[in-house]
């Protein structure tokens, strides 16, 4: 397991080691990052993640995991989105879209190649904007000292993933996707051992990126059972 | 097992009960449809379509299957995509950039929203055009009797369908939808008792077409074994 020096410094031996890991998510209060307690894997049922905050005063007022520190929420676990410099409008709108759909955090990765303002994105966000789970960050770095820590990231890459029908999602996965025309570059997609990628014909380069993330995202939601929390 | 008049008339003595179907094709030479003896089912780990003309002159020329007949030639069996009354260019080019990438049929029923020399569906589309298998058909009766003869018609709808994950899909399926704005009218979707939905939360009325498509389609792929003809 991975951890980062700020998990650290959060007492892991209050971890239990039986597949538990620590992300950060923003605190139900303050809305800071916090180190959380997560449970989560391939074929389980239910996931929770628990916030816990050392300087809350609140060590064991709740505690699904008895022995490990006081909880400020049981969170639903979520995968997460990240466009890296995404620069088509109405691709990043159709997936915020589909961020909304399935409760999937969406988080871009600056420079973007337009304005959140822009109406080509509005118009394929339409009026879900307010359902999208939407952070963005000034460059990759940022993201991942913050939302990404602790996650697993999968980068999508038409040249050097392994095929989807064997890939192994979990619950958790940071879905990473490059810029249309460019895709991922090295610097990147050396940030992960994790590479995955949709088997087309030779003929065509690419498919549209938010037809890319549709496809990886439910096989995502698919294989690692998180389709069970969707209606 | 649903024949009509034409396959009826093809002999259907000469047809085997185990499994196989008629399908109307295109002949390799002429081009005219002509009755396909086809075999495939979920699971087969490959799949062969006997294109069969009465007039060719070849009977027992090439017989994959001895005692039914001459063949000319033996095809890969594709899915289908059915775009009913397609209305926003970008869609359906990236649809068609879809069926490239995967050699999957791309049938369009009229009347479209634009024009086929739009430049926003070539832009979507990019190089790829001459990769697409593309059809357009005046209305939905002519794509049935044609192209679409003896095939299931999985219709997507994302209100009374089967979720995608207990759905069984085929390896010659043709997945049906509807235009962005309507979805498919009663009238399409009482063609076929086969529905289908991706699950998503409420708060989202639909999926864009173009990632749907990608969701459904990879999901027959996966699901019905056809995917091991990708790279």
């Amino acid at each position: 397991m991975e951890t980062s020096a700020a998990a650290k410094d959060f007492s892991p031996s209050k971890i239990s080691a039986d597949g538990a890991r620590i992300q950060f998510l923003p605190c139900v209060r303050c809305r800071e990052s916090v180190p959380a307690l997560c449970r989560s894997g391939p074929g389980e049922q239910a996931v929770a993640v628990v916030l816990i905050r050392e300087d809350s005063g609140m060590e064991g007022a709740f505690s699904p995991f008895p022995g490990q520190g006081g909880a400020l929420a049981v969170y639903a676990l979520a995968m997460q989105i990240v466009l890296f410099e995404p620069e088509i409008p109405p691709n990043t709108g159709n997936v915020a879209r589909l961020c909304a759909a399935t409760d999937t955090e969406l988080h871009l990765i600056e420079p973007l190649g337009f304005s959140l303002e822009d109406r080509y994105l509005k118009r394929a966000g339409l009026d879900y904007w307010p359902h999208v789970r939407l952070r963005v960050w000034p460059d990759f770095a940022a993201y991942r000292q913050d939302a990404g820590r602790g996650r697993r990231l999968v980068m999508s890459s038409s040249r050097s993933g392994e095929n989807i029908r064997y890939f192994r999602f979990t619950r958790d996965d940071a879905l990473v996707f490059g810029p249309e025309t460019r895709g991922l570059p090295p610097e990147i997609l050396e940030a992960s051992p994790h590479r995955v990628r949709i088997p087309i014909r030779s003929c065509v380069r690419s498919l549209n990126l938010s037809t890319a993330a549709g496809i990886l995202l439910f096989q995502a939601l698919l294989g690692s059972g998180a389709i069970e929390d969707l209606p």
